[in-house]
């Protein structure tokens, strides 16, 4: 395999995992003239309805990861938690981006920090706890408030739990352990953004403006462009972004999270080797959307413009709260569902994208 | 079956016909969490590619089509030379949106010019033509330069003869006949528009703004919008779009082809009932694209925004003539590419859609 290379129209990305952000990743392929190949454990997925080439089957299942490398020209992936040793097994039959290394890093929080750390990006204090000997250690060093995290397989608020002061502890690591954790100063935000940035396998780099993120309950609700944030902290988080992305030698499309302190510091929270739900917005507003610039870098094309047009509201559908009628009429709303049939509580079923003022 | 009815995200939109368009339709109704069933007789069509759900059949192979029928929700068409019996045969199983009717009435020039001057919208003076004889009256009374057009069958510019005096007219007979041929006043256009528009289930009508045409030879090579014509020309190509879409109690989306004659009147050349390509800028610049607005119209959803927020400028990418590095990385530049792999002179492979000053 060599390291640069450049897909046509025809060929086939392959990509792990078909929930809506695989989805929406093959409609990208599409308007660029590629095929898609899914591979997911999930039958009822909701990329498999979008695609007539899927693989059903388990991360781990070396003989279908085998036939899926051999049906694809590129492999790709929509979350973080593949498992490392599918990454490196693919990587060996096919050129993977982004690259194993990214996926190690963005899903083992202990293993973010610590990269991150090393390359002098700002993080939010922090220290590696494997008994409840060291959690107290640990709380004496960083101090109250701190949260307590697992360091794997925590999303949308799950696997963490927050400790006010060190009498808390025991239960705290009763409650996640025997899990790997990771205990985190707790950082008194006044903002949440994020940035979505994509680095060609050129080497280029393009940043998508910074989003503003609502969480409720540790899911996003809401993302708006532009943040209230001044340029210069703006400027920050590109230069932030711009450097992990040349630091793992990146090729794809990432999210950024920071954590803004009083509005004249940030943090990043963590990173996502992926498309972004906090990205959903360029859909709606941008001539290049972060799934086909996604798309552009892994078949090795030059990468789209990301400036916008327009401010922007996206604004995510969960569980049973269906899209109604407003989101179908209201001037400038543009609605997108996953075809999801079965609506669980706190569920992504769709997003609205509600176009403000052009620019 | 009922007159008014509503789809739900999970429900599939049948599409007869697997080019661009019923690609592109496939990709909008994902958006809107449907499911999309092609049936199209070319095993290699660009729509199959991107949906699990294909039947590979004639028009005319009736157990196909039942089962097609059993499969889908609704049907819907892609391109308007549908068999007229396919149509009905359809109807009678499932809900054909848009009807029958329409389809009879933009495949046969004769009837469509025979439907449009009897409810009032100005075309060019016509004459059915069945004979040479036929002809040379028929010249007698338009005059010359006229335009002898087969009725049924003609797209990019196939299908016609110029006559520039009455001694052309033996020649030009042989040509065409012995198909069913009309003559029409060749008309000294200064400008072709169209307007994209779409006729919900509720009756309502939403139009887009007319696009400004550049054909050459007879293939369409650019859109751009606003059309350089007068409010009132617009506004009298909206009303007559409006009162052909309720006088054929439509639904779904229609393209409506005018002449502008000496920038101060205008008729009809021709309409197309689907989606057209003369509205694909409305994907860069509109919340609703003309895909998405069609897919809404035969699920009976309410009908988007058709405003746009840019001027823009749509380009065809025809046969060989690829995107190139430019197209993919001027700013505001959108491709499209439909991934068919064979380039034949004159193919539509995909467009470009140049998003110039926001509005």
């Amino acid at each position: 395999m060599t390291d640069f290379f450049q897909l046509s129209p025809g060929n086939t990305i392959g990509i792990l995992g078909g929930g809506q952000l695989g989805r929406m990743l093959a409609l990208a392929a599409y308007r660029l003239g590629m095929k898609v190949h899914i591979l997911c454990p999930d039958s009822d997925c909701p990329a498999f309805a979008v695609t007539p080439h899927k693989t059903i089957a388990s991360y781990t299942d070396q003989a279908a990861l085998t036939c899926f490398a051999d049906a694809v020209d590129v492999v790709t992936y929509e979350f973080e938690n593949v498992p490392a040793t599918t990454a490196q097994f693919l990587a060996q039959r096919k050129q993977l981006r982004p690259g194993a290394r990214a996926l190690a890093i963005a899903q083992d929080r202990l293993e973010e920090k610590t990269f991150l750390s090393g390359i002098g990006v700002p993080v939010a204090d922090y220290l590696a706890v494997t008994s409840p000997a060291d959690l107290l250690e640990a709380i004496n060093s960083i101090g109250t408030p701190a949260v307590l995290k697992t360091t794997r397989l925590g999303y949308d608020g799950k696997g963490q739990v927050v400790i006010r002061s060190a009498d808390e502890a025991a239960a705290a690591f009763d409650v996640l352990s025997p899990k790997p954790l990771v205990l985190e100063r707790y950082v008194p935000f006044t903002r949440e953004i994020s940035v979505v940035a994509a680095r060609g396998a050129d080497g280029s780099v393009r940043a998508y403006e910074p989003a503003e993120n609502r969480h409720v309950g540790g899911i996003l609700r809401s993302s708006t462009v532009p943040a209230q944030i001044s340029d210069a902290l703006a400027e920050r988080a590109y230069e932030i972004t711009a450097h992990i992305l040349t630091s793992l030698d990146y090729i794809g499309v990432i999210g950024v999270e920071f954590f803004i302190i009083e509005d004249r510091d940030l943090l990043v929270n963590e990173i996502a080797p992926r498309v972004h739900n906090s990205g959903h917005w360029t859909e709606a507003v941008c001539a290049t959307d972060q799934f086909e610039q996604h798309i552009r870098a892994v078949a090795g094309w030059p990468l789209g413009d990301t400036s916008r047009f327009a401010d922007v509201v996206m604004e995510n559908v969960l569980g049973e709260a269906m899209i109604g009628e407003r989101d179908l009429i209201t001037r400038g709303t543009r609605p997108h569902l996953y075809g999801k049939t079965e609506a669980r509580p706190g569920r992504k079923m769709g997003h609205v994208n509600r176009i403000l003022r052009p620019i």
